[in-house]
């Protein structure tokens, strides 16, 4: 596995292994890596002939008062899980060379970035687009996986890809869920142990959704009802938001007609998760 | 030369002729061809193997008062030059296929924009940033040939270019110029023949800044109390903004120690010309 730092070293190496004919599979990261990413990187292997994996914790998609400074690293331990994983490149930029001095120019996605996560975390969704199209001009993938966990994230990306012509195919890797259900997340290394059971909350309250939807239940409001109780039966929860939007616009149904994203951003205790559905129809 | 329409189709085209390990150099133009864009297309080929000139009228680079509409086309005259000057391909896509149904995704260089024509024309500049990176996504250049004429757009493309990791070497055409000094200009086209002449004016008060600064004078003040009363000598001329800016960060300066951009925007009529030099120490 070769490490590189630099985006100039890495935009070149990338160049030399395209006028190869080699297809590049990019599985962007902010490291601390768990069994989802991994997931990831199989499926780039499935859909490329070298696998880049990037890891980079980007300051500009934390808020001010955000788990920037704190967000878990570990570089030895990533380092090894790519290795093992036979990830051929582990791009590791430093924040100098993705943000340059004098760096003025800002990528934004302005329809499906507005609600959900993009209402909770203002600027989050810009900091995200600019350093994945910076991260694609570097890596000049052929195909890049985005994990369904952060839903909306996929489907800004994909916009974004459409909007400014970007030659790469966007693929999305499913949510990976530790057994009792909670998705994988780096994030999930911040919960205490009553916390860490109680987090469960979140996948019980989707749950609670689908079963509704299984029966027939289309009305938004009685999902949503049924999904806060839940949740508000977690003492350590505290709800950020709880949507079911259309799949495709992420705009807010009342009536399920088509496929809808059924969305939760739940602080436990101090820890923000976010975990998601989509409720369609059986074809 | 070849003809092409749509962009996926160009973007095959162009990922083709990488992995043949031809050096593809970009024209970007706004159609309405001249001398002016003809000579940046010989520089693009000492630069390239092959030279990709685009020809679009990029609706979002004009404000909702400008002439947008008007702006003047002839595609069978610019084919014919293009052939003449043996451009390669000529990529020329609709609006459609450049902004497509839902598009939703900005680009936006928000240092260098400010001033000058980013003051006088709100949101030209992010039109510019946009078309331009999708148009580097889907032409995939190793350069691009932009004219000093724009000498604001040539920084903020450069400026983007460097913060979103594009591997595009930016490569700056001088002005061309009418024998009597007039900066050529598709819009040229739409002056009357005393507008033409007063037109002028533009010129001659840049070569009274480039005069005064030659006798060592380095107060800008001197400089653009010189140049205004020039241009108020033109009846027909009202000025948009006269500047003198630091040539690097754009901004104002008082007093001129290091090189220094004179740029001027002013109107002829109903006609908005724009021309510029750089002040600079011989070296």
């Amino acid at each position: 596995m070769r490490i590189i730092h630099s985006s100039k070293e890495m935009q070149n190496a990338a160049l030399e292994l395209r006028r190869a004919g080699r297809r590049i599979g990019f599985v962007p990261t902010m490291g601390y890596l768990h069994e989802g990413h991994l997931s990831l990187v199989r499926l780039a292997q499935q859909h490329a002939d070298v696998v880049v994996l990037s890891l980079f914790v980007n300051p500009t998609q934390f808020g001010p008062q955000e788990d920037f400074s704190k967000y878990p690293r570990d570089f030895a331990r990533d380092e090894a899980l790519c290795r093992d994983a036979r990830v051929d490149i582990l791009f590791n930029p430093t924040p100098e060379d993705m943000y340059p001095e004098g760096h003025s120019t800002f990528v934004e996605e302005n329809a499906l970035s507005r609600g959900l996560c993009g209402a909770s975390r203002p600027g989050h969704f810009r900091g995200v687009a600019i350093v994945v199209a910076k991260l694609f001009n570097i890596v000049l993938p052929d195909v890049a996986v985005f994990g369904e966990k952060d839903a909306q994230q996929l489907r800004v990306i994909r916009r974004m890809t459409r909007d400014l012509g970007f030659g790469v195919r966007i693929i999305p890797g499913p949510t990976l869920r530790e057994p009792d259900g909670l998705a994988m997340s780096s994030r999930n290394k911040y919960l205490g142990p009553e916390e860490r059971i109680q987090a469960l909350v979140l996948k019980r309250s989707l749950d609670k959704a689908v079963a509704l939807y299984g029966t027939g239940e289309r009305r938004a409001e009685v999902l949503h009802t049924a999904m806060v109780a839940m949740l508000k039966s977690a003492p350590l929860a505290r709800i950020d938001y709880v949507e079911i939007v259309d799949d495709e616009t992420l705009e807010r149904v009342t009536v399920i007609e088509r496929p809808a994203l059924v969305a939760l951003a739940v602080f436990i205790g101090k820890t923000r998760l976010i975990d998601n559905v989509v409720l369609r129809q059986p074809t």
